[in-house]
């Protein structure tokens, strides 16, 4: 009798919920809910309350629903009976966290609470705690915290204290009556679980936790706000569990909701990307993915502790048990694209476009991949959205250098993506300069379907061989994977992550390799990318940050 | 009773007869003929025989016709009495020469060479001629020549002995079948008058000649070529005429052609843009001339000699006599809008302009000129088409920094706009700094009529008022202005071009001024202009050349 497991990956506007053969990782059935009130960024639901731009919020009842809509669905679908599934996992972006009572109520869903926008959940792009995380590094600095460099010297406006500090900084009342500061991810756990758990990822990267020195100090928290002293003890937890581990079985109202068995194996909760690893069928050094859509995130595993300049973390046990798992990231990839095609693409190839049937992407592809590495004269650096890599620095711009008069639109479309390209060689010689080998990149997301000259131009730029995961849905097979982990060997699922890996996870047949000519010229335009690279991000020409500041200036003249 | 002058401009496609009231500049009737041979680069006309791609021929049938055609239709249109039209200038594109017998026959009329390409006029923009240019400007350099300094010390591939050794080297039997080697604009006058002449500013501007030194040795022409040793006297003439002076008087069969008398005064040749000095009412130091279209060619005079690196060079006499005449410029000036509309605007504009029944430049500029400057954080270096202001540079090529993911196109259309303006103020600047004022800028030419936001760009950029010529023909005036001092005062003319333009030019009353706060910003954007400038332009970083190198190296491959 066949096994099945549940994986249900929480994204920003909507929760998929994905069913598999345990056997062999087979995609048995999908389904997908689109939050009723999505990204909260305008005005809070059901009150007058007006948001700052900055504010991304969500609704929690929104996660809940996507369980009571989703896994019926899968159920019916597939005509699995609920017996034969025998785990769960969850993956959420994040950092997105919540505060919430001791009982795990939410305390936007409180009436004296509800009209408080800090109340609600801050999802990870909510980005009004740049001041917050500016005092977090400034404060680290200051302390000489050694955990900084962990994080390659800097933290993000995005993670967990940094959006606690705004909570205590704007809305003293709701982080007072806050008796728990969570991550959703770990909050729909304990949702299904009745459990409260904190899973190693979150906290790793989020909450600057790691394996062997546990959270910065109370002295720290301290410095940065005395009523922050003891925010670990009193609103969160000193118990991680990794990655792998079982957070419980299936509550009685859990399985009324989803039409699950009660006890069904829970596994302790997981971060979209991260998860996505052991799905891309890597659970080893050696072996980068890279889940590449507006924006790629780079994950690998070491076996040792090294610092990487610019990446975004490193943690023990983050990614795979037993391992470091590194991640860096570039801001700007799809985006960049799709900024182009909206802002730079003339009306006579939507034109041609629409009468030789294709997108207009097709059509650029098309055309660019007709071009020969360096034949147009150009060159860029992809900093439309700033650099979040080594440099670590949102107020670079991106630069476009070589055009003429004879310059065509798909010509800037290529050297857009090989720039996109330099910049994960970039990243790649970070870690393989610091010890961090980087042999082959398996790649995700949504890029590697539908752009095969971007692939190529990735292959030849960083010499390495490309190959893509077999699922179009790595994450939330990533979940069902440690679904089954959690259910455990004698369920039918399995002992580790390792095993559930070799059968589970799989690629395609087709993989990018090097084409030798292209790497030749390759090598001499990426030489050229990182002199500028050097110039412009390294400070000796500051001028991006100078026009920077003469806008806003003038903006407010 | 009235008295008329009539200007001829040859232009790259058409010629163009103005006819104008010698007593206020009165545009009174004017006619274009367009060339019935045109620009001929693919194919000589009535054989079989294929052009190279840099290669501009035009046919001299094309400039009598132009005569036969267009002062009848202007003297038929106005109904003024032939009697009445007192004297005649004309203007040419140059440098655009030609080999010819003795007696003036073109050699590509003649049945022996009509196959031969070198036996045709070399138009201006023939540009197939590099190689012996620079071999012009290492010889000269070799040989330490002092006037490759009147040129800001390079030769361009456009001049006459580029031209002229492009004829030796590669077609020895033209060179030896031309007993002369002439200027367009000298060999129309001569079909005018009988009379051959030379004048003063093609000699100057394209030939090396000054009105001190004369020409190079012929020491130094032999060392380019033995053959070449006598080119002066065995081909042109040392005997070179000021502008403003009279070359003759109408032949009968000219006056045949044209309708007019026989003995009607003929100014000596002149150059379109050099010509519209005076046109735009500038006979005196201090103001420099804008000459504004695809490219800009700006003209200041001076009544001292002063190097000034990197201009296209200055002449004694060259524009108004008396003055040393200073020119330079721009390379790329409304090619560069005209590339970024057609290249890099999106269809969504394109579709907002139809709707509101705008051209695309209106709608461009109706959005740009909504942006304050500094307000797009953008900045661009205007080398689509080279550098031919101080650094004298083809390689160099464009580029933009400072792109967001919010970077629309009406900024980049500012910016490209900006950039241009910067490109002037440095050479403003370099003549100020070597001792040429610039107190003020008249222009002309198609942009100024077009484009207000670019006119008040360039006044806060520059910091100078911009004043604009009233003629929409400028050079056909100038050149109807210099017929009219040709005729001189007692025919009902001008003793000279300083009384022809007092009388005869006249500017627009609306002027554009710098604004305060504008300039403020400007001053710190071009700071930032000029060290990108100085550092991709002079050597610290040659990544523009490198990527042409590549380009070329990967194009052949």
């Amino acid at each position: 009798m066949s096994k099945y497991a549940i994986g249900i990956d929480f994204g920003t506007e909507s929760g998929r919920a994905l069913l598999v053969d345990v056997a062999d990782g087979r995609e048995v059935a999908t389904a997908v809910h689109t939050y009723a009130n999505g990204v909260i960024d305008e005005k809070l639901p059901g009150s007058d309350v007006r948001l700052d731009p900055d504010w991304a919020l969500q609704d929690p009842n929104d996660y809940i629903e996507t369980f009571k809509q989703t896994i019926p669905a899968v159920l019916k679908e597939s005509g699995v009976d609920p017996a034969d599934v025998i785990g769960l996992g969850i993956d959420f972006t994040a950092c997105t966290m919540m505060p919430v009572k001791a009982d795990g109520t939410p305390l936007c869903m409180l009436h004296k609470f509800h009209a408080n926008p800090h109340a609600w959940v801050k999802l990870w792009k909510h980005h009004a705690a740049q001041p917050e995380a500016n005092k977090i590094n400034a404060t680290a600095r200051e302390m000489s915290q050694a955990w900084l460099d962990r994080y390659g010297g800097k933290i993000s406006s995005e993670w967990f204290f940094s959006k606690t500090l705004q909570i205590l900084d704007e809305a003293p009342e709701i982080y007072e009556a806050a008796e728990r500061l969570i991550e959703a991810a770990d909050w729909v756990v304990w949702q299904l679980t009745g459990e409260e758990t904190r899973n190693s990822c979150t906290a790793g990267y989020k909450a600057m936790w790691s394996k062997r020195e546990g959270f910065p100090s109370d002295e720290y928290f301290k410095a940065l706000d005395p009523r922050l002293e003891h925010v670990i003890d009193e609103k969160m937890s000193r118990k991680i569990i990794p990655i792998g581990d079982r957070a419980g079985g299936l509550t009685p109202q859990a399985a009324a909701w989803t039409g699950l068995k009660p006890g069904t194996a829970v596994a302790i909760a997981n971060v979209d990307a991260h998860v996505a690893v052991p799905a891309a069928t890597v659970t080893e050094t050696g072996r980068m993915v890279m889940i590449m859509g507006t924006s790629i995130c780079h994950m690998v595993l070491g076996s040792e502790e090294h610092l990487v300049p610019g990446i975004c973390g490193y943690v023990e046990d983050g990614i795979i048990p037993g391992f470091f798992g590194y991640e860096a990231g570039q801001s700007c990839v799809g985006d960049h694209f799709a900024w182009f095609v909206e802002h730079c693409v003339p009306a006579a190839y939507e034109g041609e476009a629409q009468a030789r049937g294709l997108g207009i992407h097709q059509l650029l592809e098309g055309k660019a991949a007709a071009l020969k590495p360096g034949e147009s004269g150009l060159l860029a650096l992809d900093w439309w959205n700033g650099n979040r890599s080594v440099l670590v620095d949102v107020d670079l711009t991106g630069l476009l250098l070589g055009a003429t008069l004879a310059t065509k639109a798909e010509e800037i479309y290529r050297v857009l993506i090989e720039a996109t390209a330099y910049g994960t060689r970039v990243i790649m010689e970070a870690f393989e300069t610091h010890g961090v080998p980087v042999n082959e990149f398996v790649c995700c997301g949504g890029l590697p379907e539908r752009n095969k000259l971007l692939m190529q131009i990735y292959a030849d730029v960083t010499g390495r061989e490309l190959k893509v995961a077999a699922s179009g849905q790595t994450s939330a097979l990533g979940s069902a994977m440690f679904g089954a982990v959690a259910a455990g060997k004698e369920a039918g699922g399995y002992e580790s992550i390792f095993e559930a890996a070799k059968t589970m996870a799989r690629l395609k047949e087709e993989t990018y390799k090097p084409i030798p000519e292209h790497q030749k010229v390759y090598d001499q335009l990426y030489a050229e990318y990182v002199r500028l690279h050097d110039y412009f991000g390294r400070g000796e020409n500051n001028v991006m940050k100078t026009l920077k500041k003469i806008r806003d200036e003038v903006k407010v003249s």
